[in-house]
Formats: structure tokens, C-alpha cells, sequence
């Protein structure tokens, strides 16, 4: 049984991989060559127009950020998990729903990050990372729950720890999504600096915190 | 002569498993950002025209969820069957040359379904479907018939569930097709119905049954 | 050195499969959705303005079938070597370039096969197969001259059969590419009878003929 | 601990070449078919509108080949490690993060190569792959200073045949960047002349040989 359950969860990973790679690498079809014919006639005016394109460019960096912690997160997950569920399929279904959905906020943003309409798009971007934050954690506890799907060598410690770390991310994206509405450039660079964060102090630092203590 | 045949199903699923993944995610590109200078001057009318979108949306969602399940079933079928044939290869072919154009029917009916054309559009994604379903039964029908490329462990009751299983998808999807002659989104809201229902009571279920039965 | 080198041949292979499998789902990208103001008010332009894209739907099922084959046709060559050289890495490299270039040319022969420019589309099309061919070709040669980096138990007799068949693409190619000066759409639809031709005669069952004689 | 480690590396190699392989194939999204309305009315204009687009098939090639090299040497890096860290992990998020991104230059390079900005767009361009070649000698050291993570089996002859090997791309990069601001064409021939010149000299040679003394 737990060789075809490891082998079921070694082709939903391969596939949720891909599935990652291709999202991460599809970001920067939202990043546009300036119009020629929008430029000045004299030349030394694509620099100027590069740099007033510098929410798509951070807008890129963001979600390229936030999409390889989240797959570096899956991976965490996976670490610990051993058999997979009906439940389960589902809830990596949603989650990847919304992986392949972060290209069309990232691009909304970079267009209206400088407009009147600024709020809107900052709303849905933070909203749509607090989406995947919160179906991270509905992956996390049906897995975790009672050890449901857990690997039994998962050290309770460990899994406690990702599930108080879990909790970190609807609150924080949630405050992002509140400032979109009063603060349109803190927004978006909460949602930056959450991805940095999350890279440096949470998911990396743990994927080698247990594996050094597990397998000692 | 069976580990060189199970190594080519690796390889051919490997391939096909690409394929899903990229066309999974490809169609995000058919959500297009409203354009900046056809919004209302004043601010506010990016989430109207955002939610002006919601066909575009609703394909979004209904085609990944089919995708999905797709997917799915394209794995429990591998996971009985042991040898590939060269019609096999073609079947499959032909299986992934309708799933890669997924995107341009669900693009379509995105782009119609207010329009005076919906039928058109509906009666395309809807008749997309149907050809899959089909395909997927001759697939299925070409390795299970006389058990011609079947694992020897695959016990007789669930192949012929999955041969019932699968006669269901060609009348629902015709179903849908006919529907969207005269309803449009009842057309459209079945293939989303469908997908889901495959989901929860066909093929994941199977997965499960099958393998809890299988392995015990 | 033997295990090595088939590791490097099978991550040679993967990368190869990845863009393989990512450019044969591009294709779809060429496929597009009609503009609704192109369209008579009343309803029911949509069927005959899709209908009058055929040459983009020939031209998808047409790159889509060659790209598969190809695809066959590039493990059956992986299932008779062993090991990799520089040269070989190079060909493989130049047949990659011309496989992610496939969508190019497929998109100029939908965009141009109905007017007057047809002759140089239908050319560019053929001519890029015709290449391909080519590369083939070198790939193999490269691969058997001496039985160089050949697996010491692929068949002589395989090996002549896969180098006699080879001869063909390049001819039959060259003469779709001739014949796009004269007849565009004989040009084309030749090269959707070759792949077919392939598939059904040549790549395929070769596939499986070598499987079972070699594995008896 | 080794075999854990070594799944991880696996894991982190396939996501990197996935991300490779599709970052390489989306650059054919960088060439457009020429508008059929541009085109002069009695036909055969459309070769010359090809030829006239030679910068986009010249920064295509040079881009396609740039990030085939890279792919190749990306993985003789990790033919010598057998660890990882979390500031490893950083370095080659930062490289996939450059990888994914080579497709924005390269469309900006053909767009601006023949207008008074082409300085811009050639800096811009040659400038992208210095940074891949700095961030590049950044992982390399942060591996292999103090042998680190790397492989016991390593030679230490191979591991500062790498490191010297690696000093020569960002001065040479460094000089197509200063070349953009005096002489576009050669700025950009010199990339192209690069990744020809690491082909054939740098990372390919050195991978077989690397293998036959090791193997040996």
C-alpha cells in the first residue's frame, strides 16, 4: 500500500511541479517592449520609458518571489505527507487554480498601479495571495489533522511548527489586502517584502531545520 | 519485454503529463487586463469592468477543472495499463492534440457568451468536450478490449467500471452541445457542473476505491 | 562510465521532452478568437468567420502531428544510443532550435496562406521541415557512423532500416518546399500527408517492430 | 543525510530545467508575423518583411543559444554538488529569476535595434546576461568555497578548472555592455560570439572531459 500511495504523490508532485515552472516562467509575457511609436524622435528615450514601466518590473519581481517560496513551501508539504486522499487532490487542485491564476493579477497591477483605479488592482492582488495563503493552509490541516496523510517519521514538532507558521500568511496578506485601500505602494511592498520574509526566515530556514534535525 | 514496454508508458506519461500542465496553465492568458483608457476617467470602474469579465472567468475556472480531471483519469487509466501499441499512441495523440486547444474554445466562449453569437461559441467549448469524452473512450476501449494492453493485476470489476464510468461523459458533454442551442448558460454551466461531478463521484473516488481495494 | 553516461543521455532526454512538449502546446497561441466588431450584427457570423480560419486550423493540426512524430521519432533514436558526445549535444541543440521555431512559421502560413503572399509562407513552412529533416539527418549520422555512440545491442538491421528511412524526410520535404513555388496548397497539405505518412509507416511501427524483435 | 540531500538536488534540478526549457521556447513569442495590411498589395513583399526582421531572428538565435548554454552548464554545476543550503537555494532563485526574464531583452533588442534607442536596448540586453554571468560565479562560489557542498568525489583540478572558467564570462559580458554605447552591432554579435564560444570551448568540452577522467 504506502509503495503505491509514495508513488501516487511522486506523479501529483511532478505534475504540480510543472505546473509551478510553467506559471513562474509565464510572469514575464506580462512585462511589454515600449511602443516604438510612443517614444520621442530624437532616441535616449526608451530608458526613460523602461523606468516608468517599474511596477511591472516589481510587480514581476513580487509574484516570481511569492510563487518559488510557495513552491519551495509544496515541497515542505510533501516532505512530511506520505499517502494522498480525495480531499487532498482537491485542495492541490485549488491551490494550483490559483498558482496559474497569479500572471493576470500581476499583470492588472503593473497597468494600474499609477492609475486613478490604483486600489482596485492592489486589492486583488494581495487578495488573490491571501486566496492562496488560506488554501495553503485548508492543504496543510486536512493533511495534518489527526496525522491523517502524514509521513509517520513526521516529528510532531516539526508539523506543529508548520502550522504555526501557516498561520502567518492569512494575517499578513490580509493586512496587505487592507491597505490597498488607503495605501496603494505599501501594499504591493508588503506583499514583496512578505515573499522576502517568508524566503528568509520561514520556509528555507525550516526546510533545513528539519531535515538536519530528522535525519540526525 | 514488459520492463522496456513499462518504461515506454513512463516515458509517454511523462510526455503527456507536460502537456497537461502547460495547457493547464496557458489558460490564464485568456484573461485579458481591461484596457486603461476604456475605463471611466474618475477611478472605481476597474472592478465593474473586472466583473463585466465574468465569462471570461467562468471558462477559466470550468476548463481548468475539466483539465484537471482529465488529467486524473488519464492516470488511473496508465495505472492499468502495463503495454503500449501504436494505435495506443495515436489515440493518445489525438487525446493531447484536443487538450492543447482547449484554450481557444474557452477564449471563444470568454469572448461571445454576451454576444448574439453565443450559440456558436457555446455549441464550439461545449462540442470541444464531446470529442475528448469520445476520444477518451476509444482510448480506453483500445486497451481494455480483450484486456489487450492491461496490467494482469487489474481485476476485472474496475476496468469495467471505468467502462461504464466513461459512457457517461459523451451523453452529458452531447447534452451540453444540444443545450447550447437553446440555452446558453445552461450549455456553458454544465460542462462546470460536469467537471465537478466527475470529480467528487467519478474519477477521484475510483482512484481511491481502486487502489485501497486493489492493494489490500 | 556506462551508468554516467546513460544518466546524462536521460537528462538530455527530459530537457528535450519539456521543450518538446511546450512547443507543441504553443501552437494553440496561433489559434485566434475572431474579433466580435469584425463580425455582421445579427448573430451567426461567428460559425463563418471561424469557418474562414481554416488555414490556421490545417496549419495547427499540420505542425501538431509533425511535432508528435518528431517526438516519437527523437526516443526511438534515444532508445538505440548509449551515450552523448559534444557534436551530438550540438545537433540535439540545433534540432531544439528549429522545434521551438515550428510555431513561427505555422503562424505565417494561417496568417498568409489565402493571399497573395502564399507562395513565400507556404516556402518558409515547408522549409523549416525541410531543415528539420536535415538535422535529423546530421543527429543520426553523427550518432551511427561507426556505431559510435550506439547502445552495443541496438540490431544492425534496426540501425540501416532508421538510416534508409531518414533518406525520405529530407527528399519529401524538399519537394513540398518546391512545391509551394506552384501550387500552395498542395505544398502544405503534403506536408500534413508526410506526417501522417510517418506516423502511420514509419516512425511508429518501427517503434514497436525493433521493441519486439529486439526484446524476443 | 546523503540520500536526502541528493532527492533534493534532484527536485531542485528538475524545477530549474523546467523553467529552462520553457524560458527557451517562449522566445520564438518574440517573433511577429508580419501584419498582412503593412505589406505592399501585389505580393511578394512578404519576404522582404521577414528579412527586414532579421534583429528578432539574430537576438532569437543569440538568446535561444545564450540560455542552451547556461542549461548545459547549469547542470556540470550540479554533476559536482551533492548538497544544498538555504543561501544556495537563494543564488539559484535569483539565476532562475534572470532566466525567466532573458525573453523581455531579447524582444527589446529586436525592437530597437534599427531606431536611434538601440543603445539602450543592446546595454539593456548585454547587460542581462552580465548579471546571469555574475549571479552564475556567485553560486559557483558559494558552492564551492571551502568545498562546501560539494561532491567528495569532486577533483579539485575540475572544480578550479570552473572556477577559472567562470571569471571569464562577466568580463566579457562586461565588454558587450560597454560595446552597446559605441557599437550596437558588435555589442550584440558578441553575445552571439559568447555562448558559440562557451559552447565550443567552455562548458561542453569541459563537461566530457570532466567525465572521461573522472569515469575513468
Amino acid at each position: 500500500m504506502e509503495k503505491t500511495a509514495e508513488r501516487e504523490t511522486g506523479r501529483l508532485e511532478a505534475f504540480s511541479d510543472g505546473v509551478f515552472a510553467i506559471a513562474i516562467t509565464l510572469l514575464v509575457l506580462d512585462l511589454k517592449v515600449p511602443r516604438a511609436d510612443s517614444l520621442p524622435p530624437g532616441g535616449g528615450g526608451l530608458l526613460r520609458a523602461l523606468a516608468k514601466q517599474w511596477p511591472a518590473f516589481l510587480a514581476y519581481l513580487t509574484s516570481f518571489a511569492t510563487i518559488l517560496v510557495m513552491w519551495v513551501n509544496h515541497h515542505i508539504l510533501f516532505t512530511h505527507i506520505r499517502r494522498t486522499s480525495q480531499p487532498f487532490l482537491y485542495w492541490n487542485g485549488l491551490l494550483l487554480l490559483f498558482v496559474t491564476f497569479v500572471p493576470f493579477p500581476t499583470s492588472l497591477v503593473a497597468a494600474y498601479v499609477l492609475t486613478p483605479q490604483a486600489r482596485t488592482a492592489a486589492a486583488v492582488y494581495a487578495g488573490t495571495f491571501l486566496v492562496l495563503a488560506l488554501v495553503f493552509n485548508g492543504l496543510w490541516r486536512h493533511a495534518s489533522t489527526g496525522r491523517r496523510l502524514l509521513d509517520p517519521a513526521a516529528r510532531a514538532a516539526s508539523v506543529q511548527a508548520i502550522t504555526r507558521q501557516y498561520l502567518v500568511g492569512p494575517v499578513a496578506y490580509f493586512a496587505a489586502f487592507l491597505l490597498a485601500f488607503v495605501w496603494v505602494p505599501g501594499s504591493v511592498g508588503l506583499c514583496l517584502v512578505l515573499a522576502l520574509f517568508f524566503a528568509f526566515t520561514g520556509a528555507l530556514p525550516r526546510l533545513f531545520e528539519r531535515k538536519r534535525s530528522e535525519s540526525s
